[in-house]
C-alpha cells in the first residue's frame, strides 16, 4: 500500500485572495475559470497547480491551528528554467509584477544559477537553472 | 515579459533530512540517486518533484531568517486522485508510514472528498478526488 508519488497542486493561504490573484495574473499566470471571485484561485501552472486561498480558510480546511505563523515557512516553491539568462528574465518580470527580490540570481556552490523572489504574502518562490537537470518536453526537470 | 508558469519542484525543511527521507520512502516516493545521503533529497514524484532540505539549509539559501516558524505555515500540497476510495487509501498507507492523520477525509461542501495528513515535520498534505477536475493522462488534474 502506496501513497501516489504526486504534487497535483499546491496550494499558499494570502491575506487578500484577490490582491494575490492580480498579482499571480501580473506574472503572466493563467486563472482558471473554475476559480472563484475573492475565495480562491486556481491557475493553470504546469507541474502542479498553484491555488490561491484565504489563509484562515486553508488552516480551518486543514484543521490547523488558524493563526498562521509570520516569519519563515519552512517551504519553498521552484520555477526551473532552461538557462541562467532565463533566470534572470523570470525574476526581473517578478519584479516588475511586484515581487521582492529575496535573494538576487548568483553561481550556487551546487553548479546551477537561482534566485528567489517573495509574493505580497512572502510565500518564497526560487527561480533556477540546473544544468544537472535538463527539462524534458514537458517543461519538468528529469531527475538523475 | 511574464514569469514561467510552472511549478517544478517543492521543497520542503525539515528538521533530519534522514528520517525524512525514510518517512517519504515508506510512502513509497522514489528517491533520486541525485540525492546526497543526509544533505538533501530528491523524489521522483510527478507534477512538482519533492525535495527535502534542512530547514536551517534552506531558509539560509533562500536568505530568509533561520528560524523556522512553528505552527501553520500557510501552505498545503494537494495529491489529487481518482475516486473517494483512493483518498482513504491513500491516507491509510500514509498513516501505516507514520503519517499523523490531521483531518480524516470527508465529503466537502465544495463537491469532492479530501483529507489531510502531516509529515513528522508538520508539513500539511492533502489528498482529494475532485469530480470537477478529472485527472489527465499524466495523472495530473485538468483544471476547467
Amino acid at each position: 500500500m502506496t501513497v501516489p508519488a504526486v504534487i497535483s497542486l499546491v496550494t499558499l493561504g494570502v491575506r487578500d485572495v484577490t490582491a494575490a490573484t492580480r498579482f499571480y495574473q501580473a506574472l503572466g499566470f493563467e486563472l482558471s475559470p473554475g476559480s472563484v471571485d475573492g475565495a480562491v484561485s486556481f491557475f493553470r501552472t504546469s507541474g502542479a497547480r498553484l491555488g490561491l486561498f484565504g489563509q484562515d480558510d486553508l488552516a480551518a480546511d486543514a484543521q490547523a491551528e488558524a493563526r498562521t505563523s509570520d516569519g519563515f515557512r519552512g517551504v519553498s516553491v521552484s520555477i526551473n528554467v532552461e538557462s541562467p539568462s532565463a533566470v534572470d528574465a523570470a525574476l526581473s518580470a517578478a519584479a516588475a509584477a511586484g515581487a521582492t527580490i529575496a535573494k538576487p540570481a548568483h553561481t550556487a556552490e551546487w553548479g546551477g544559477y537561482s534566485g528567489y523572489f517573495a509574493d505580497p504574502d512572502g510565500h518564497l518562490w526560487e527561480v533556477a537553472h540546473n544544468p544537472f537537470w535538463p527539462l524534458g518536453r514537458d517543461g519538468l526537470p528529469q531527475l538523475p
